[in-house]
């Protein structure tokens, strides 16, 4: 069909929508011409859809960004930000205002290349990194499911939309949000499919052959198709879906760049500025005569009339809210709100005196295990799950011991073997608010994981990271299974707290401050293999200052050994040796870098001290030069580990009592 | 249907095969029960499947491993790690002795917990990490196919075969996988998926509820469907599958631990010893009466014969490979071989003299391409690609410029959105042999791919990432697309060379030492923005010792500054600054810390020098303690990045020459 023709069937379709959707198409072209940079084609593609869904179908305030019944949308597709910036300025939310738009990208604005969470209201998430929207879309389903179940669908009954592109389609974490929301039945989850056959390098045919509605039947969805500038059947689909019982899946045929007479339909228009000429042109196709960020006031009105008609559903929201039992009402709200309820400092202490009293060889995933206890008991807004390892990682304890199905939304999730997908599902169920979500696997398969921990730390969340099987120390599923660079290359993850703990009393205290953590995503590496408690008193959390002097051998120091989780009690042995043969000793452990980091000096001076330093993980030696002198200063890994049992894994890679005494000697001196 | 029915039907069908898939079931539970650790089940259900395959189709000769035309056998789910040995023993394979049986999961022995490649014959790749083997395995089949339209069919006509589990479906990356090798027909890639409805949850039904045959088929594959203890219908299912043009899943109905009469059927045998008496029992239900670890004379004979089989075809090969042109037997040994052609060192100094006579002021990543474009021209082994970003990574030049579709095997592989798949599919290529894979991405989306290059680096062989933007210098995209902790924790995996060249010149030796590393993986982090070239004369590899003094201003040092990539210029300008302030400064090149390291400590010593020294990377800091005295030494960024135009970002995140020089002089004392 010739592009005018597309054009005028468009408007012929549905005049009103089409004009709402040139709002949406004129920004952001006009958008990315003063940017220079940034994506046109998916906005302009998506325009008819995005009018439909916001004005006919979205459940939102635009007044109230966060009331927390709103219907949640997902831009998967993120480099297509122009359409949701239009969107939030043309519906009138207040942060989102014309310079906003007309800064987009630019230093000091919110309206940045990606859409980010936290940066302004209606941005519900961070995305970009594709394939990762629906998956995190499919955690706020999740959530919503089990808000639901606790506090009544009268007070959360809300849908989860996504828009997504082939790009989220070929990535696999795709297929695994697609996976576990098909087996959830989340049937409020609907997704739209900007089937438009373009990515960046061109026809979808060059990479991308399959049958995508099947794949999604295949898995358990509903599945739609029409036409993507058909105001009238997206309305229809949007409507079919709402009433499925499965995930819908629409997949609406759309031109990339519609309007854009040249360009229009091909990976030209993908990202980058269409160039004055062909804006010039594209406006004029679409009928569209304003100066460039200029609304005409009419079709403002109609726009800001849609961020206004969800206002009534919302007051009825309040009032059904305000007639709650109060007891609820509250704990709706400190739920939402993140905050801990008074009586989780008691539990702690209680734990931690238990602890005391009875004093536990364990290993740090045991350890975790009864932290955990303690926890979700005090705290039911955890919501816990495993990557298929629940009995190694051992996050499923009794309070939590309900399965969530696709019956019973329960506080036990099994994500299957799909790390990637389980953390970003984690990261929605984080951002929908209400609950907090952790989760296990390998600590060497946060590899798996990566991208969606760094999207946790860089949207300021409290996710929390179960990794077990902290080393070598797992011993005999070898290499591929032992993580060496793993710790060191997530301390390098920004606003990432990583937390090793060495006995149970550290590991309940890195939890404590694991799910006090709302804006911190914490990632606990814990060992598979056992080790003795090393903590006897005190009810200090000496683990949230990251560091700090867990034994003093002697007066002063000759010299410090600082350590990590199964490594504190291996350089206390060490201590201990090398005090008999006369040196005075400080073993530091050190469960979070990031916590020590942000310390005084003067408590970082006093810990580290001025003896010469040794430190000593089970794990890459990378990174270690933060706190010790030299590379040879560290007692740790040089290269990938072995399959064969753990103790012999720790002699055969040298890290041992005797070599931390041997360089101890050489250090001070004294031998 | 009770589990004695169950055995006595496998054993009726095909008495013979019967008796050879129990010496594997024998063999693997003797194995796991003298590591006392394992996982047995998976060996004792495929057991039956592995029997037909070996003893009917596979085409192999135990006797040599290395026959370029072999068949690949994959493991996908590499914890059923006994299968494979024990089919290595019996088949007799000359290193896997029943020595290694008895000492599986030991030090010193190759019979690892998971298959690690390179460790002995017949192991074609590790496994373990889900998914990454039969995302592998397609690469072993592109690599096929593009061999075979080179070498021809003669000398190149093999299949891959793989088995998986249930896992290697649910991870992401076996979607992107399966997605990929559908689009591209591979039709000589064959799949039996050991569909035994356990993980080690429990039932697959906590998490995975799909139609495995029809999400197969919605991405082009053939699928059949069969009783996975069945030997006569396995036979005729691999028969059907090979005569298909395209790829096929076969989709075996199996009992995991197949024969342990209380535990078979349940996720208890998947991944510990059956214990003693179950063991014990399980052997009786099977009729096996010989000694722990005994292969009766008879059945290891017709196994030794299975091994032998393939000998005839072997020579038969030799032959037709003896009878072909001189230099095509020469070429084609060459490249197996991994060997670089005698002409690959004119083609790199004319470039590098061409650079010297035109200096090129140009993004690394268009040096990349500069280099790829005489590369390329030297070495037809060498295969591009990208995950959908080749305008972006530019990545095809013009001797690698055909695509490779199902039709003809080209030099370029659209791998889609697939950055995981891609780096698992690069593999599978660099170990097939005969071709050096490339393929590029984002850098920041090297996570997305990360546990792959992990398996690179472990597996030592040489698959090259290409991996532009690699810092705030992409600008307007924002932080969910620049790396800042990317290149530390990618130097923090062993045995990987990453590389961050600083101009034409370096960009062009890094690519000279990537293609010529053949056991180390190379990583090269290139830039979108601009930078002059620094090197205008010399004929030697400086590049090669990671790092080098690349300017001296005045004599001795007062300071030196050590920087990467495209913060080398800023250095240098920086120096230039300090040098008409009076000071005399050595600016240090780093691009490869890895090869840096390897230096003698006499090299090292004088490059660093005795002066304070100032890191300059406008990545994250991590890790730079290794070379200078403190973090506050390195002007680096300190958290994540924002969306605004490069130079505004430079300036706003402090990474510039006023930074750099205060510093300086804060250090030296001198201002």
């Amino acid at each position: 069909m010739p592009k005018d023709v597309i054009i005028s069937a468009a408007e012929e379709k549905d005049p009103a929508n089409f004009a709402l959707a040139n709002c949406i198409r004129a920004l952001s072209i006009d958008g990315v011409e003063a940017a220079k940079s940034g994506h046109p084609g998916a906005p302009m593609g998506m325009a008819d859809a995005a009018a439909v869904l916001f004005s006919k179908h979205l459940k939102f305030d635009a007044s109230a960004p966060l009331w927390p019944d709103r219907d949640r949308f997902v831009l998967s597709n993120g480099h297509g930000s122009m359409l949701l910036y239009s969107l939030l300025y043309l519906t009138g939310y207040e942060d989102t205002t014309i310079e906003q738009i007309k800064n987009f990208r630019q230093w000091g604005y919110h309206t940045a290349g990606h859409p980010e969470y936290g940066h302004a209201g209606g941005i519900e998430t961070t995305t970009g990194p594709l394939g990762q929207g629906i998956a995190t879309a499919v955690g706020m389903a999740l959530a919503e499911r089990r808000m639901a179940e606790e506090f009544g669908s009268d007070i959360v009954d809300h849908r989860t939309y996504v828009f997504l592109g082939d790009g989220c389609l070929q990535e696999g974490i795709g297929q695994e949000a697609i996976s576990l929301a098909g087996h959830q039945k989340l049937n409020k989850l609907i997704v739209l499919y900007d089937d438009n056959s373009i990515t960046i390098d061109g026809d979808t045919s060059i990479s991308f052959s399959e049958d995508v509605p099947a794949r999604f039947r295949a898995c358990g969805w509903n599945t739609l198709e029409c036409d993507g500038h058909d105001a009238t059947a997206l309305d229809a689909a949007l409507t079919q879906a709402k009433d499925s019982d499965k995930p819908t899946m629409i997949a609406m045929k759309t031109v990339i760049g519609f309007g854009a007479p040249t360009k229009g339909g091909t990976a030209k228009v993908h990202g980058s500025p269409l160039g004055p000429d062909e804006a010039a042109a594209a406006k004029a196709a679409l009928g569209w005569d304003a100066e460039p960020f200029d609304v005409p006031a009419d079709l403002l009105t109609k726009w800001r009339d849609i961020g206004a008609r969800g206002a009534a559903d919302h007051a009825a929201w309040l009032a059904k809210f305000d007639a709650l039992d109060a007891d609820l009402q509250a704990e709706f709200t400190r739920r939402i709100n993140g905050e801990m309820p008074p009586e989780l400092s008691d539990a702690v202490a209680g734990a931690k005196a238990a602890l005391f009293a009875e004093p536990q060889k364990v290993a740090t995933r045991k350890a975790s295990q009864m932290a955990l206890e303690t926890l979700t008991e005090a705290l039911p807004e955890m919501i816990g799950g495993s990557a298929d390892l629940t009995g190694s990682n051992l996050t499923r304890v009794p309070a939590v011991d309900s399965q969530f199905t696709a019956d019973h939304a329960g506080r036990y999730i099994g994500y299957g073997v799909r790390e990637f997908g389980m953390a970003a599902a984690m990261n929605g169920i984080a951002v929908h608010g209400g609950l907090i979500p952790y989760g296990g696997t390998f600590l060497v398969f946060s590899d798996y994981a990566r991208n969606a921990i760094r999207l946790s730390a860089l949207m300021e969340i409290g996710t929390i990271y179960v990794m077990t099987h902290d080393s070598i120390g797992l011993g005999e599923d070898g290499p591929t299974h032992q993580p060496v660079e793993h710790v060191a290359s997530l301390r390098a993850i920004p606003n990432l707290n990583v937390m090793r703990p060495a006995d149970t009393v550290e590991t309940l205290e890195c939890w404590d401050i694991a799910v006090r953590s709302r804006k911190t995503p914490s990632l606990m590496a814990l060992s598979r293999q056992g080790v003795p408690q090393l903590r006897m008193d005190g009810t200090e959390n000496l683990s949230a200052k990251g560091a700090y002097v867990i034994r003093q051998f002697g007066e002063g120091r000759d010299v410090t050994l600082i350590a990590t989780g199964t490594e504190v009690s291996l350089a206390v042995e060490a201590a201990e040796a090398l005090h008999a043969d006369g040196l005075n000793v400080a073993v530091v452990s050190m469960p979070c870098w990031e916590l020590f980091d942000a310390q005084s000096p003067d408590y970082r001076a006093a810990t580290l001290g001025d003896a010469p330093r040794i430190a000593v993980e089970a794990l890459s030696t990378f990174g270690w030069t933060r706190y010790v002198a030299s590379e040879d200063d560290v007692i740790g890994m040089r290269g990938f580990g072995a399959s064969a049992p753990a103790n012999i894994l720790y002699e055969k890679f040298g890290i041992t009592k005797e070599a931390i005494v041997a360089r101890a000697k050489a250090l001070t001196g004294k031998s």
